[in-house]
């Protein structure tokens, strides 16, 4: 579409939700990329977020890729939107060890009100890129009350 | 069984299981309640771990449910086994506003491999208690090799 | 409140729109009850419906429990609504043997656009009943255009 | 690894474990192709597996998809393994009208005992192809007793 949002004004609208956040900064994750339908958060290793075999935490894991699938599916939605999770489900392939991790969300079907997006959180170290966790998500979009 | 193990055997290896979880301490979590196959764990409100609505964040939602469901599922296994999350499914209910969130989980089919559990979380405000989100997770016992 | 539909209109409208699900019919599953956010369904065993060990296909155990949740979120829902499966996880807990299988979904909480459904199913033999699977499940209602 | 099987045992096998899925010819699926990690299954329309609106009812999709998913991991299970679905969860991204349904399952991640895949449903029709449903799946492999 003609008036279709522009690629840098759809960073700056995640760049602000992300920065609005607070748990992200908390937490040491920072936002990687952002386009048009998916969106990448990154998240060193940090000791104190971990379970007890010293694995990322799973709800720590699970945060940083419904954050990604949601700034995703916010990306394609109008302006003045909001996003809430309505519900998501997460598989963990891997134990969450690395130096760095890389949460991807991706919209597999936006509509007005549902988004569903896909997700992922690769581990990196010195050893390169693996997968440890999947999701599946849905997403709603929320207009301000007229 | 006659050799069971105690209740109090049961809370000392949870709460040790606990301690271990840093990021358990790092968002101020903390346990609740310990029985049989039912953990509940306890996390005051705070604005650090929240979204850009003012609720608390999904993940952090997500963080204490999935931790009651593992401990509650990890009551239920035979000593020397670790409990990992395989993967679960939360659904949000309404928005995580509240003084103090409280997750419950609570086993629903205990096997010697896969646990099944179900969790929810409660916000508690000077209005009462409201039901805030719905999980339904799978648990893997891990032994150790022999 | 005064004008909600009485218990028999609600039983008369499940009972019409299962009618129409005409899967229901071809696996031979029956409405067993009908009441204000609760419906359950009956399934009588049949070789066909089954899978390679001679268990009740996952496929139909979920098809049952799923058509329960959305009857249950469709009880709860305004004259001139439809329902709408938006998506749903279950977990088995056991093989699904037995003569009778029973299909139970119930409302956790009813929204205007979105209804949060747990269901469950039992599995019904000369040795009792027995939980075989659970459902967590998000329904939509969807609105005539006006 | 010299002694992995031979793709046209793999389908040998895959093939067989489909005929012994009694509800798969109930429903009129048939096994479409078969890879390494990848099974996909077909599905004619048939009006008698709809629901009220005349959309292939929620189960049925997730009958053929379930199989494809389980089947993709059974082709990297060893000789004498048995498949089992844990649990599944599926989006339903667009109503499930066509022609033919085609139901493809994917191995994300392989282990010993726990296998977890992606699945799609498309539907295709004279205008093309349309993906209808997202599943992710944990599959589990059960060895004979020895």
């Amino acid at each position: 579409m003609s008036d279709a949002p522009s690629e840098s004004a759809i960073h700056a609208r995640v760049a602000a939700g992300f920065r609005q956040q607070a748990v992200m900064a908390t937490i040491g994750a920072s936002l990687r990329s952002v386009a048009p339908g998916a969106v990448e958060i990154e998240l060193p290793y940090r000791a104190d977020l971990c379970q007890q075999d010293g694995f990322l935490h799973a709800g720590i894991v699970t945060a940083i890729v419904d954050s990604a699938c949601g700034f995703a599916a916010f990306t394609l939605m109008p302006e003045g939107a909001r996003v809430l999770s309505v519900e998501f489900k997460i598989n963990f392939l891997a134990p969450a060890v690395g130096d760095t991790f890389i949460a991807r969300g991706k919209v597999a079907r936006a509509g007005r009100t549902i988004t569903v997006c896909t997700g992922e959180v690769a581990a990196l170290s010195q050893d390169g890129e693996r997968t440890i966790a999947l999701m599946q998500a849905t997403m709603m979009a929320v207009y301000p009350a007229r």
